[in-house]
C-alpha cells in the first residue's frame, strides 16, 4: 500500500516531554533551565504578546490565506516583491516544499558534514540520497568537488550553520553558487542571520533574487522570538516561488501565528535588544570555555558548541546536567563529542556555568584519582 | 529541475483577502457577515481564549512535540490509545501525510462527484489520478463499481460531506469498506461529525480501529471553534499511524494551537452549545428555503447548500450578496449552480435572509419583466 522509498525511515517513538523527565528527578518546572532549542531567552516581543492576547477570540477564524500584510512587511524589510515570498510553518515547511518539488528516489542532496537535521529528514521523505562534504564548515572547494562528481539536485548552505554556529563568507557562498549546475537548486538557509555582526558574513535575500536557482530562507523563530508559532519564509525569484506554491497547503500557518509574525515584523527594537543580550552573554561563554580549556566553535549565532576531548563524553555530560535541571543539546547523534548550548539570559547562563563547571571538576577529580 | 508530475498544477495567484474586497464596496469590516468558511459563529470557547491570552508569552517556546496531553485528551474522548493517534495542522495535514505515504504518479484516488477539495489538491501534488463516482452522495454501489474496475489506492468517504452537507449511513460506509481491496486505504473524513444527530449516521474512531486499512479523521476547526488554529487528527490502527509519522514534520502545530486544542477538549459544554445553536438556526434556513421555493440539500452539518434552478446563477448571487456585505461560498467551481451558507448566529442569519430574499425578489422581478 505504501511508497517503497519510505521503508527505511525509522518509525517515530513518542518520548515523554523532556520537562516531564526533569520533573522526575525532583526538579520543579520553574527551576528548569532549558538551553537546548535556541529559543529566544527574552521570550517574544511584548507587542506580540499583547496582540495575541487581545485577539485570542480569533482562534475560530481562518487566517488570510494570501498573507497580504505579512508579505508586505517582509517586502519592505528586504526590498523584494510579495510575489518573491512564500511563507511556511517555520522555514522547515519551506524546506519541505523545496524537497517536494525537486526530489524523488533518483535525486541527491548535498550538505556539509554537520548541519541542520531537517535537510536529511525531508530528503528521506522523498526517497533522495544524501551526499556530504568532509567538513562541517561550508568549504567551497569541498562542495565544488562533490558538485562536479555527483551533480546534486539540491545544495544546502546553512549560514550561520546549525548546530555548529560557524558562518560562511559571502565570497565562499557565491563560489558554491557559481559552481552549481543550473539544474540544481541552491538553498541558502539563514535562520540565524540576525545574529551576524561581521559584514563579510551578512547575507540578504536581494543578494540572490536575480539568481535562477537560489532560494534564501529566514525565520521568525530565533531573533524575532516566535519559535513556538512556526513562521518562516523563502525568498527567491518568482519562478521558484510559483513552483513551491504548487505544493503549499492552504492556511499553512495559524491565524495567531500570522498575527504574531506581522506584529513581530514591526518591533525591530525587540530584535536589536535580543541580539545585544546575545552578544554580551556570548562573551561570558567564551571566557568560561577559555577558563576551563574547553575547545569551542566561534559562533555567529545564539548558541555555542563546545567540543570535548576524550576525557569527556558529551552524552554523559548532557545527562548529568539534566539531573541538575539544565537541559542542553548533546551532539552525539551528529557524530560529535560536543554539546550545543543556547545563549540564555544572564541568570540562566550563570546557572549553566555553575553546573557545568561542577560537572567538569568532578570528572577531572575522578580522572586524577584513576590515573 | 522540478518533478514533472507537478507541471499540470495551476500556479497560485494571490488574491486580495475577501474582507478587503468587501471594504472596497464601502462596507466597514464590522458590518461584514462572513458565512463562507464554516467557522463556528460562537467563536471559540471562553476557556480557550483565556488560556491563549494568559500564555501569549509562550509564543517563543517550541511545543511539546510528543503532544502528550492532547493525545491523552483524545484517547479519553474516543477510547483509543495515544499510539493510534496522529495530530495534523488541521485534518488537512493528515490528508497530506496519507497522500504522501500512499500516492505516486501511478496511483489513483476515488471520491464522490462533489466532496472536499483537498483530496484532489493533495492527489495532484503527488501525481495521482482522480476517479469520481457519478453522485455527490456516497452511494456504496457506485463506489464498489469503481473499486472493482479501477482498484483505487485511496478511497475517500466524507461524512457528513462538504460542501453538500449530506451524510452517509454507517451501513453504507461499511459496504464500501468491505468492498475495498486490502491494499487500498479508506479515509473516513468526519470533520463535521459533532453536528450529526441521527444514530445511523454517527461514526466514531473505534468503529474502524480494528480495520487494517481504514483511518478516521476529525478536527477542532468546526464544533470546537478552532478553525484558525489548524488542529486536526487521524485515528487508526498503530501500523497506519506509524507510517504517517514517517512523513510528519516535527513541531507541526504551534505551541498556542496545541494549548488551544487541549483546552477545547476539556470544554465539551461549548461544543454542546454550538451544536444546539446550529440546530435551532438550521430550522430557520429550512423555513426560508421552503418559503422561497429554493431546493436545498438536507444538512447534517453547520452549513446548508442551496441549489438553484436555471432562473438563478449562483455566481451572480454570490457577487451581489458580497456587495451587500454578506460573504457566502459559490459552488460553481464544483460544477453546481449552488451556494453554501455557513449557519451563523441568529442576527447573522437574519441579515443573510434579508439580503438573499431581496436578491431573489429582484431577480424574479427582472425575470417577469423580460418574459
Amino acid at each position: 500500500m505504501y511508497n517503497s522509498y519510505l521503508k527505511d525511515i525509522k518509525t517515530y517513538e513518542a518520548g515523554k516531554p523532556i520537562e516531564l523527565v526533569v520533573r522526575e528527578f525532583g526538579i520543579e518546572s520553574q527551576d528548569v533551565v532549558k538551553l537546548a532549542s535556541n529559543e529566544n531567552p527574552l521570550g517574544c516581543s511584548e507587542k506580540v504578546a499583547q496582540a495575541i492576547a487581545s485577539s485570542a477570540q480569533k482562534a475560530s477564524l481562518y487566517p488570510d490565506d494570501s498573507m497580504y500584510e505579512l508579505k508586505e512587511a517582509l517586502s519592505l524589510r528586504f526590498g523584494v516583491t510579495a510575489k518573491e515570498i512564500i511563507i511556511g510553518a517555520g522555514s522547515d515547511q519551506v524546506l519541505e516544499f523545496i524537497s517536494h518539488v525537486v526530489l524523488n528516489s533518483a535525486s541527491k542532496i548535498l550538505r556539509s558534514a554537520v548541519t541542520f537535521a531537517m535537510y536529511d529528514i525531508y530528503a528521506k521523505q522523498f526517497g533522495a540520497q544524501i551526499l556530504t562534504t568532509p567538513s562541517y564548515q561550508h568549504i567551497a572547494d569541498e562542495f565544488i568537488e562533490k558538485i562536479e562528481s555527483a551533480n546534486p539536485d539540491i545544495i544546502y548552505i546553512c549560514t550561520p550553520n546549525n548546530p555548529t554556529g560557524d558562518a560562511t563568507t559571502r565570497e565562499e557562498v557565491f563560489k558554491i553558487i557559481n559552481a552549481a549546475s543550473k539544474d540544481s537548486l541552491v538553498v541558502v538557509d539563514c535562520a540565524y542571520m540576525e545574529y551576524v555582526e561581521e559584514e563579510e558574513y551578512k547575507l540578504v535575500p536581494k543578494d540572490f533574487i536575480n539568481c535562477d536557482n537560489v532560494i534564501y530562507l529566514g525565520t521568525f523563530s530565533k531573533a524575532f522570538g516566535l519559535g513556538g508559532m512556526r513562521v518562516g519564509y523563502g525568498i527567491a525569484n518568482e519562478n521558484i516561488i510559483n513552483m513551491l506554491y504548487k505544493v503549499r497547503p492552504p492556511f499553512n500557518i495559524s491565524s495567531l501565528s500570522l498575527l504574531a509574525a506581522i506584529e513581530a515584523s514591526h518591533d525591530i527594537d525587540f530584535v536589536t535588544k535580543s541580539v545585544a543580550l546575545n552578544r554580551e552573554e556570548m562573551k561570558r561563554y567564551i571566557d568560561f570555555a577559555k577558563k576551563y580549556e574547553i575547545e569551542y566553535i566561534p559562533s555567529k549565532t545564539n548558541f555555542i558548541t563546545l567540543l570535548f576531548d576524550e576525557k569527556h563524553n558529551s552524552s554523559e555530560i548532557a545527562t548529568n546536567l539534566m539531573k541538575k535541571g539544565v537541559i542542553i543539546r548533546d551532539l552525539a547523534s551528529y557524530g560529535l563529542n560536543a554539546i550545543r548550548i543556547t545563549i540564555g539570559t544572564k541568570s540562566q547562563n550563570s546557572k549553566l556555568f555553575e553546573v557545568l563547571s561542577q560537572e567538569l571538576q568532578y570528572r577531572e577529580s575522578i580522572e586524577s584519582k584513576t590515573v
